[in-house]
């Protein structure tokens, strides 16, 4: 842990609850974090109302940051950051630049939390787009996949720079040595990818990172490897079918529990079991996207999180400031990037971390 | 029914299990179908051997089609293509070609299966490529979603191609007036989908198909839209993602129940009610891709499907005989593409079909 005490700033009124949610997960974490320090982002009254329904009108580790407006789930992006200028979320991105927070957690709009950080803090030198990676069970531990909606179409070069921030943030977090690198692909050999997977693939072979070659889509779950790089397109796609199918399943066995009295007395001796079953695969678990590439750290929890999973989220932010990820891949861009390609015209500024 | 009986040639060497597969699979849907002819094409001794093992030698309505070669399932499909001419695979599809059969079943390696169809079926005129769809579970019945691999990198046209192949298809094989036909796309609003995509959903919103717009990938489950339709790329990782986790949602269940004695006991008690969930989503159940865009049936088997589930291909390719789909789509390409676009330059030829 660094010798500062951390400080997250959170967008309080982001996400489909809002303060609901947001407002009981941070003091969850303040409890179980003793350093912890918290901001919550949003609009005074409702937050201090927020507070004092928990029992907290105040804390010693926590403040509330006034900001007047909200971002919609529905906000276009560029809207978003035209026009919500005081926006909860804006403001607590801010923050972070200001060096005031160390990182910033939002449950709100994806586009429009990616389109702000992007403008408010900035891609790492060396980096043209900034990506979101998410973590997801496998057999035996668990696997991270980038990009998972940030940037449609990608070249070549943007897969080699979402393989180097993903490789340094899982080789950071996950305190794995030389973590696996894969690239999505599909099995038929003669057609195997497209031709910018195919360049990605030539620019991994000859770079720093373990890259182990092609993996396909049934290879994220089966532990033979960390790290799954693909553009966001096709990474969205695999998302939101896991998802999909995730909840058809658990539907279905839900359904199949209840049909009639016999199907429940079994269901109900079979909770402990389905429990340990249910506890391994709970999305709540693997809340906490990372939006990777920015001057500053940014977990983007699911919309619909609730307390646990959004504290979840706040936990993912603390692991990446005491890891310092992006300082650990700016300086690695800078060596393997130094040579001007793919440096990008964004300016670094001072943030705490910088400072730090 | 057709009134000539339906005739089906079996690539009997194809798949991860040859004929100890095929045979057994075809048997059981002579037995089921009293009208249906099958052609099991393979290795004369081997066929006649594995027939007696079955208790089988001769069968009225089975004969046995000699060829010498096997297309091995690593094989590259070119050189299956340039180099087998007489694998099972090969002559099973010139059995449809020269109309002694109605359609090719084929649990072989899907890109030689692919390449060699193409070559010798030839594509229906006005459909440029074509396309492998397969059918999914989803909330109240299922989903058919295309393209799984056959077309890496496809225009907007392809897309709307294989939006026409997949409305005709289900609407004769599901018995549905008016399937929802989406397009898989991601979530965000002004990043939405690639320009290929954007083109696409155009020429889909002025078609006469029942184009009900952008979907994503949980849409696949819900029982929202019957037909999705997508790249090769995108489709076969959606797929292999979905095998991938089916996979380890299934062994962590089996795992769960066997970790201790209770366990062991709750999971006997509960297999009747495990047994109608693992039925429901069965891949067996799914067996059976469609080679769309072809003149001629062809059904692409899993490779390592068993005897129950080789014997739904067979049973899917009975039911596009049936249904005439080839015709049905060379007849609605036939009037939507008469003004000559996409028109392919491979001659039609004639086939048992087009005689019929």
């Amino acid at each position: 842990m660094s010798k500062q005490a951390p400080v997250i700033a959170i967008d309080a009124m982001g996400g489909d609850h809002g303060p609901e949610v947001t407002v009981p997960a941070a003091l969850d974490c303040l409890r179980q974090y003793p350093q912890l320090q918290l901001i919550l982002v949003g609009q005074d009254a409702v937050l201090r109302e927020s507070l004092a329904a928990h029992g907290r009108s105040d804390h010693p580790r926590l403040r509330i940051h006034h900001a007047s407006e909200v971002v919609a789930m529905d906000d276009l992006p560029s809207r978003a950051l035209r026009n919500k200028r005081d926006s909860s979320m804006r403001v607590a991105l801010n923050l972070v630049r200001d060096g005031e927070a160390d990182a910033c957690v939002s449950a709100g709009n994806t586009g429009a939390l990616m389109a702000t950080a992007r403008f408010v803090l900035k891609t790492i030198p060396g980096i043209d787009r900034p990506a979101i990676i998410v973590t997801l069970p496998a057999a035996n531990g668990c696997t991270h996949i980038l990009d998972m909606g940030a940037n449609v179409d990608c070249s070549a070069e943007h897969l080699y720079q979402f393989a180097v921030m993903g490789y340094e943030l899982v080789r950071a977090v996950e305190n794995v040595d030389s973590p696996r690198v894969g690239l999505l692909n599909i099995g038929e050999e003669e057609i195997k990818g497209n031709e910018q997977v195919k360049q990605a693939a030539r620019l991994l072979s000859s770079s720093y990172l373990n890259f182990i070659g092609y993996v396909e889509g049934d290879d994220i779950f089966t532990g033979q490897v960390d790290i799954v790089v693909t553009d966001g397109f096709v990474g969205n796609v695999a998302l939101k079918t896991i998802e999909g199918l995730a909840r058809l399943l658990g539907q279905a066995l839900r359904e199949g529990f209840q049909k009639n009295l016999y199907a429940r007395l079994v269901g109900l001796m079979a909770l402990p079991v389905l429990r340990g079953f249910k506890q391994r695969f709970d999305p709540r678990r693997y809340n906490g996207a990372t939006l990777l590439g920015l001057q500053g750290i940014v977990i983007k929890s699911h919309g619909n999180a609730d307390r646990a999973a959004f504290a979840n989220a706040i936990r993912m932010a603390l692991l990446e400031i005491d890891k310092a990820v992006p300082e650990r891949i700016g300086e690695r861009v800078a060596t393997i990037f130094a040579n001007g390609a793919g440096i990008h015209e964004d300016a670094p500024h001072t943030t705490r971390m910088n400072r730090a």
